[in-house]
């Protein structure tokens, strides 16, 4: 995120870090020099503009409704502490930023949701999504540098035929593949894709959207890609279709098959925008569907893009 | 071929290896013992009861006619080349085993339809399918022994920060996902993607089968995964499924959720069955469809297996 908000020039004058009494007083690197570490408190937090919480839901809980409380400080959380309550609006700024009008606490969404969405809203706009169905092909960055770690030292020691014990995913991820990120809900889903359901629909603000996924862990790095299918109200083509993506914020078409050229994480990583391509006519809703092809950086887009691009939103908005 | 006649005590009375003139009087390490490879032809090939062919499609284009022009030699072609001929048979035992009366000439099926087809079929017949929307997750092993070697190579050389070139598959593999398999066709779906519709449709004799796929290369070395979202003619709980898959010939139902008990690479590997799990209400297909994830091993039931089942299957028919 400091990264971020340094590559974007965000105007602020400056920079607090603040986390547990543990880590107060070290030093860190940062895009804007060596930074000092302080202790949080609600009482410091609230004599900034904007707090970027990158801390667990609990810790969210408890302290981003006292920070707001002073009914000036803006809190962007990245955490799904606040995601679902009716209050507390998700937003990706390029869709809903108005939803966070008059608001203190805005929630930053899920990383795979967000990079779908960006693909998807504009088509949304134009010809009426009915449903979606996702598949999720999700970087193991996606659970933390640890399961970045996790990866890359497992598979150094798979590939001597050794095995690196697994701690980080629920088996080894190492040429693996594991359909299972988060907990499992009653419904047999996993929680992470019921964030994508829930959450897209409350991104676009529509509860009758039909929405399914699987989520997928692979061995990957960075950058996560998803396999979409569309249903639509209205009918639709590729060419139409890519006629709005080659316009719309935050997404950049890839797709020139003759070329070897379509989203892959390899290209997506580092990237501001989500690159979406495969489209091509549906075989199962014809006329009124697609099949597409995702991939975004998880890191960027599904947070900390997301998140600065918020501050940005809100800062226009306020008194000057 | 040779390990699964072997592991399956196929009743062969000889083991004839043939091969090009270049191949012909090398010598090769077989589970039956060392054995010479003879120089191709097509009166040495229809001097045997069964010609299991492991060729190019333009070489069994030209031979597997001639051969089987004996009247009696059964040619099981692992190609492409007659997949989709109206009076070939294309055959998964276990689903369309009938097909095959009274013919010599039997196409083996893609790997990713077998795999997803064990799954599908128990299902067709008890809940009849409308919809299939598959997304794969395909090993380098499908693109062959080279495929892996690229893998396995340019992982090692990707964790020294090095760069492997690629020559296999269209883009880097490792760490990568790239969603694209065999050629473009016109319609903007790969040839990989169309031989899972048509080969699907074939095998289960129902053109009206709508069906879709996303097919992704992804940095696993063997046994592909497919997520599988279906929507169903007649009602379908998944506990109704999980009942009619845990009989299904084929098919190992791997899903217990609470023990992180569902497919993957890792166990489906080496492995005959076809496992299915993460078996839940489809979200978008309601009360009519389900989610569900398969692996299973592409050079088992993909290719080796199902080969081997086929020339069972022939053989129990066989004048004695």
């Amino acid at each position: 995120m400091i990264e971020v908000l340094h590559a974007r020039q965000f105007p602020l004058t400056e920079l607090v870090l603040l986390a547990s009494e543990r880590s107060a007083g070290k030093s860190m690197a940062t895009a804007y020099g060596e930074k000092q570490v302080e202790a949080f408190s609600v009482e410091r937090a609230q004599s900034c503009d904007f707090v970027l919480m990158a801390v667990s839901g609990s810790f969210s809980t408890e302290f981003s409704p006292q920070i707001t409380g002073n009914g000036k400080t803006v809190v962007i959380d990245n955490s799904s502490a606040f995601r679902y309550h009716e209050d507390v609006p998700l937003v990706v700024p390029e869709i809903n930023e108005s939803a966070m009008d008059g608001k203190l606490l805005i929630a930053n969404p899920n990383c795979t949701t967000a990079i779908a969405a960006m693909a998807l809203w504009p088509l949304h706009q134009h010809f009426k999504l009915k449903k979606i169905i996702v598949s999720t092909y999700q970087a193991a960055s996606g659970a933390g540098a640890q399961g970045m770690t996790e990866l890359e030292e497992g598979t150094r020691q798979a590939l001597e035929g050794k095995v690196f014990p697994n701690e980080v995913f629920a088996h080894p991820l190492p040429f693996n593949v594991i359909p299972h990120i988060d907990s499992f809900q009653s419904n047999g889903y996993t929680k992470e894709e019921m964030k994508v359901v829930w959450e897209t629909q409350k991104i676009f603000g529509d509860k009758s959207l039909a929405c399914s996924c699987t989520a997928v862990r692979i061995p990957t790095k960075r950058a996560h890609s998803e396999a979409i299918t569309i249903e639509t109200e209205k009918e639709v083509s590729p060419e139409a279709a890519m006629e709005v993506l080659s316009t719309a914020p935050g997404v950049q078409v890839v797709d020139n098959p003759a070329e070897k050229s379509y989203p892959m994480p390899l290209t997506a990583t580092k990237k501001y925008d989500v690159e979406v391509g495969r489209i091509r006519r549906s075989l199962v809703f014809q006329p009124c569907g697609l099949d597409l092809f995702v991939s975004g950086d998880q890191l960027l887009r599904g947070a900390a893009l997301n998140a600065v691009l918020i501050a940005e939103a809100k800062l226009l908005k306020m008194p000057r």
